[in-house]
């Protein structure tokens, strides 16, 4: 019978990785996943063995891939799940990550954005009239950090992956936003009140990820966010991989090359992390001005009337996402 | 009768400008292309009216383009065209190149590679087992930059438009090639014995230079170079182009947003631009080493059996080049 090989044993393969020129069966795609785990975690100085480390769960292949390696590779990591609010999809989302924590018995906090904050993401979008993403990122990036610090925890890992990372880098790279390319870097170190943050999947893309939450039987939630669908990040990810797909091995090289040589170039142009900062009025975060845009957010969405997700869908996502519904999914 | 309007005058448009959002007729078309290249030639301080100018013409549309604005603009200019020998491709623009000097009565020197150094860019790319693009280039910059010397010339004007610089920092955006980028600008001045050289079509596409020939009654050669099919460089283009498409002012933004916010950036890093250089011990042009890389590459392929244009394509390339010749074109 003919099939792929392993190339590290020569046994039959379940997953072909261009980029390294290869195929692996399921024991050696492990293998290779934890090894690059491990080289950013050294390389980059991301996690010592006695950490407390908190990781920012979705119920996505990403950061439950990331909490089983650590936890594989010997680190001890709780979770933190934000409910988002955004219809089924958070429903969903929730249910995979308290079984991965279930079945394992690790510690996850939840925080609900409802019942803790009056407010949801789609909520949060109508009323600011701005993207659901803004609303959202700022919203975890706040939480997150709160939680790390209130809880004593040394480092919040995220699942961001190479396919995550080189398309916020190709979006920045797009418009020259230095400020923002001299901030983009694997391990952002503790600073002014907030906790150090890492990437310890920089290394691997969400290929990778996907297979690896197969071969260990993890149950994760394989839709997109409905509120996602059409923005500028999927259209980089997909003009980053058609370049992939000519030239294997052009994603990595992008984003992996760039932290090599042009971080160090841009380092010192990185204003956010010079200047000493404010302590937010309301809730005592660090901030630029008086009050931080968590509290601001709050002060302006919390307790307005819950806008259900299809009302702030663009046209692109809510065709996609009313074919779903209709098609019982 | 209902057509699209021109921006500036209301009559009939014969172009959309998608990143400018509006469509123009041919007059202001015009008016917009000589006006980008007076803001190139300004921004970047690329000539002087008394300047003796040498245009890089190949006889396709930007070069032809470029030395008709520049006496548009009341510049004079020479030309200089160089016979690549690439078949029935360099023939065609050897003729568009000089008709439309003769027309206009205008000076064209010319240098034929097989007559005046015994190679052509077929020969040299079989020979060396390189990608033709590169002795090509090679061959070019420094015949142009000897020109230029020989004649008096104060600059050497080439028709790099900005689809051009936008893929060639695309590709070294991707490897993140420091000195390569440090090196990419519209303006490059005489330094080492080297002439200087500037790119005054940098903020017009392809497209509209296309469309200034057009309107000016200007025959170009219409096809790509046979030896550039299936290159990284078209590769680069189209995914510029997808980009583009979704997000139109996207890929002026990419290459004008590098020339202002990180060129800047990366100026003290250019190298090349540091040291003082040798002089070839053949030709007495500026070089790191002893010999020139033209005279070497003369030295290597000069005199070798004259190989056919279609030896040297790539599979791609060879595909499209066979089905055009039986086409009959």
């Amino acid at each position: 019978m003919n099939f792929s090989k392993c190339r590290v044993c020569g046994e039959r393969a379940i997953i072909d990785l261009p980029r390294h020129n290869a195929n692996f069966c399921a024991d050696h795609l492990l293998q290779l996943c934890r090894r690059q785990v491990e080289k950013a975690i050294k390389d980059h100085e991301m996690l010592s063995p006695d950490d407390r480390i908190l990781v920012a769960v979705s119920g996505g292949k990403d950061s439950l891939a990331i909490w089983d390696i650590l936890l594989d590779l010997g680190y001890s990591a709780d979770g933190l799940y934000i409910g988002l609010g955004i219809g089924e999809y958070s429903d969903v989302s929730g249910e995979y990550t308290r079984a991965f924590a279930d079945e394992r018995g690790l510690t996850l906090h939840t925080i609900d954005l409802r019942d803790e904050y009056d407010y949801d993401v789609p909520t949060a979008a109508k009323v600011t009239r701005r993207v659901p993403c803004s609303a959202c990122g700022m919203s975890k990036r706040h939480l997150f950090d709160k939680a790390a610090l209130d809880g004593g925890y040394d480092v919040v890992v995220t699942g961001h992956n190479l396919d995550d990372e080189a398309a916020v880098l190709f979006g920045n790279t797009l418009r020259w936003d230095v400020e923002y390319l001299a901030r983009q870097h694997p391990v952002l170190p503790a600073r002014n009140g907030f906790p150090k943050k890492v990437k310890p999947l920089m290394r691997l893309t969400e290929r990778e990820m996907a297979a690896w939450c197969i071969v260990r039987g993890i149950d994760y939630q394989v839709d997109e966010c409905p509120m996602a669908i059409g923005n500028k990040h999927l259209a980089y990810k997909e003009a980053l991989n058609s370049i992939e797909r000519e030239s294997p091995g052009s994603k990595s090289a992008f984003y992996l090359e760039f932290v090599d040589k042009m971080s160090p170039i841009l380092a010192g142009l990185n204003q956010a992390a010079a200047g000493e900062l404010n302590r937010c009025a309301e809730c005592g975060a660090p901030t630029t001005g008086d009050t931080c845009a968590f509290c601001r957010l709050h002060e302006r969405v919390g307790g307005h009337e819950p806008v259900p997700v299809e009302m702030v869908l663009n046209k692109k996502a809510r065709k996609a996402y009313l074919a779903a519904q209709a098609a019982g999914e």
